[in-house]
């Protein structure tokens, strides 16, 4: 087989077997299809797409190009959540140990961010002393011991997908459905749980900024799941304006611990208990959405996440709950009056990014201490010169721009505005079929 | 600018400005833009298409990449041809010695060929002590002199379609009007000549396939010539059939000088005759076809043509016109008899390469003796057991395999077969308005 044939057979918009695919996957792995060739037939599934069994081809042939982690050892059931990313979405701190402390396990490994702020492994790290690489037994005796245990991804998890992520990072091909969805998919295939849920996001903050695009990749990410054998069901999300009041790292922690004592936003807490009542359905513990959720929303304001939060801590290493603070801190006023009409929340990342929130490339570091609180949502009411946000950050210098660019990214109304629903959709399989539950 | 973004562009469909283009081009050339980006680029230009415009932008920038040759120092017109390739076509050989014995210049550069059979370069190469390579100097002085040079691309001839043209090579990116086009067209402006006439060759033998595909690449190619002030025409030509009866290196020389001595096939007289009726008309020297097509006749069965072929390989270094002889000939009867109802012409090409007469790498050998003796055409009948063709090596191994793939290539037929209209169309532009004039 020649790579130029793959790239070809695609070009032209024909379907691609699972042995091309392979082929593809190993030979680029191994070297011997160098980056030009790859980024071409990259470029060309992009515009010429994949149909639902090629994404699942690509998926399980990046998932045998590196190490599956076996859970076998771990005795109960064993699930898994991934978000497609958002502005303060910090619902795997708040939803991993609420679950866990309902009886199911979460053996979960996270991955840094490359976004406005770090990812989950980076928001644990401003525990002092938490650490997140466990060696692989000791993620699994943690696990059996408390149900329990984040770690990040090793260094072995489907390295297919970290070199074509690198390609597609800079021949913009990354914003692709099939590509997305294997990516995330051969991951979360790969970390070896029973039950997958997707909390795919839509909106201003997120790469789909429209419903249809979301729920076309929910349902793609959902076959991949289901044809693998994994029970998979993706919730839609709205990320129309920042999950919670918090946004940054050390403080999206704060802010999930807050909510883990029942002292926490109410979408982030909407978010959480909705996560949590379908994984108690999708796992059988629960039989409909209604009692799920009764259960998870009393566990949670019994303080049973926290504690099992708390035991997290300190199976990790976590010596305290006393985070490091900002060295600097401006506060923003409402410049004029009105109800928050929309945010364009990717510029509220991009503000927090500017405060040193988040990492452009790999190797930079980030400020865990930076970000922003930004206590309204849409439909609130704000007035002239009240205060509006306040801005973290050890580094001096980067207040102006941050504040501009946040300033920028609200619109006001003089008129009443209606608040925004955030759980829009229900994706699931039932019989093979594609399912879709429409939620607002 | 930044590469990544020209790629998105381009990647969601959108047009390009010319700067944008330019900083492909500088930025590949000077190696700041790396392969794996370029090829994405490639792709998404493949899969999106370039406009007209774009194409133009492209062609010009890549022109821009290298030397151009400053024929301002030649008294008289200057005219070039450019054939997009297809199997036995030798008529460079045989229209720049009639042109030139009919008073334009042809100063022309011409490629070596990664064929079925090598290019006009490498069959010249055939004349025992022809030199290809020329100083610009003794190019411009012998074309003063004697209105005739045929050479090698000089080495800085727009290095980006070089480069452009390896990379596409191998990521199945060759086959697009746009990006064809402009590759021929930065050659040909670079040439410095004031006409250009397009030969674009359609069928079984050709790229092109169709007619519309071949009128679609001319009026880009025509288009490219007129935005940058040069009078450019097209003929589409068959290339259902190979031209002439003769494929292959050496072989074609030779069929190119029979057809100067008036003893040659008539397709390859009457190509050549309408192509020199052509560059008549464009440089003013006849006011319509007929009177074109009747001085070039005349001027071909004069010899006018084979006296001028001779001062050119006394030119340029030629010492006889004794051709190496090929070790190795194998006689072809027909299996059947039968009207000739079509060729796969390319199967023909493939035929001669396995001869030894193409090279398939840069750096491959060719074996320049080597080629078919065909003296069928469509409509021609052959009876079983007749002479059908002849095959030429000095490579022994060959000959089954080309036998076999030369059988395979030809259809037969029970009835009469029309015979096949050597060329198709003629385009032009009249007052900024693309023309087809259809001549079948």
């Amino acid at each position: 087989m020649r790579m130029y044939d793959v790239i070809y057979k695609k070009r032209k918009g024909e379907k691609l077997t699972e042995e091309e695919i392979a082929f593809f996957i190993s030979s680029y792995v191994s070297g011997d299809t160098p980056d030009y060739q790859a980024s071409a037939f990259l470029m060309a599934c992009f515009l010429q797409d994949l149909d639902e069994e090629e994404t699942y081809f690509l998926t399980r042939q990046m998932l045998n190009s590196g190490h599956k982690m076996d859970l076998s050892a771990l005795e109960g059931i064993k699930v898994d959540k991934h978000s497609t990313g958002g502005v303060g979405d910090k619902t795997s701190l708040t939803l991993a140990p609420l679950i866990a402390s309902l009886g199911l396990i979460m053996a979960k490994m996270s991955g840094r961010g490359l976004g406005h702020t770090g990812g989950t492994i980076d928001k644990l790290e401003s525990i002092p002393g938490f650490v997140t690489e466990l060696r692989e037994e000791d993620f699994i005796q943690q696990s059996n011991d408390i149900g329990l245990a984040l770690i990040s991804q090793t260094k072995n998890l489907v390295p297919a997908d970290k070199l074509l992520y690198a390609l597609r990072d800079v021949t913009a091909t990354v914003d692709h459905p099939a590509l997305i969805a294997s990516s995330i998919m051969s991951k979360k295939l790969a970390a070896g749980t029973d039950y997958i849920l997707l909390d795919v996001k839509v909106g201003s903050g997120a790469f789909l900024k429209n419903i249809d695009e979301a729920i076309h990749l929910a349902k793609i990410m959902v076959s991949i799941g289901e044809r693998a054998g994994k029970k998979t069901r993706a919730i839609i999300s709205s990320m129309d304006q920042p999950l919670g009041y918090k946004i940054g790292n050390s403080i999206e922690v704060e802010e999930a611990i807050e909510l883990l004592q029942d002292k926490g936003p109410q979408d982030l807490k909407e978010l959480t208990l909705v996560l949590s009542s379908q994984l108690l359905i999708m796992a059988g513990k629960c039989k409909n959405m209604d009692k799920a959720y009764e259960v998870s929303r009393k566990h949670l304001e019994s303080g049973y996440g926290y504690d099992k939060f708390l035991e997290l801590v300190k199976a990790q290493g976590g010596k305290s709950l006393n985070f490091v603070q900002p060295l600097f801190e401006r506060k923003v006023y409402a410049p004029s009056s009105g109800y928050i009409e929309s945010f364009d929340t990717q510029a509220i990342g991009e503000s927090a990014s500017i405060l040193g929130a988040g990492r452009k490339t790999k190797d930079e570091a980030i400020d865990l201490t930076a970000g922003i609180y930004l206590p309204f949502k849409i439909g609130d009411y704000i007035k002239k010169g009240d205060l509006l946000a306040k801005l973290y950050s050890s580094r001096k210098n980067v207040f102006t721009d941050s504040e501009a660019k946040l300033l920028s990214s609200i619109v006001l109304n003089q008129n009443k505005v209606k608040s925004h629903k955030l759980i829009r959709a229900l994706v699931y399989e039932e019989s093979g079929q594609s399912k879709v539950e429409m939620w607002s």
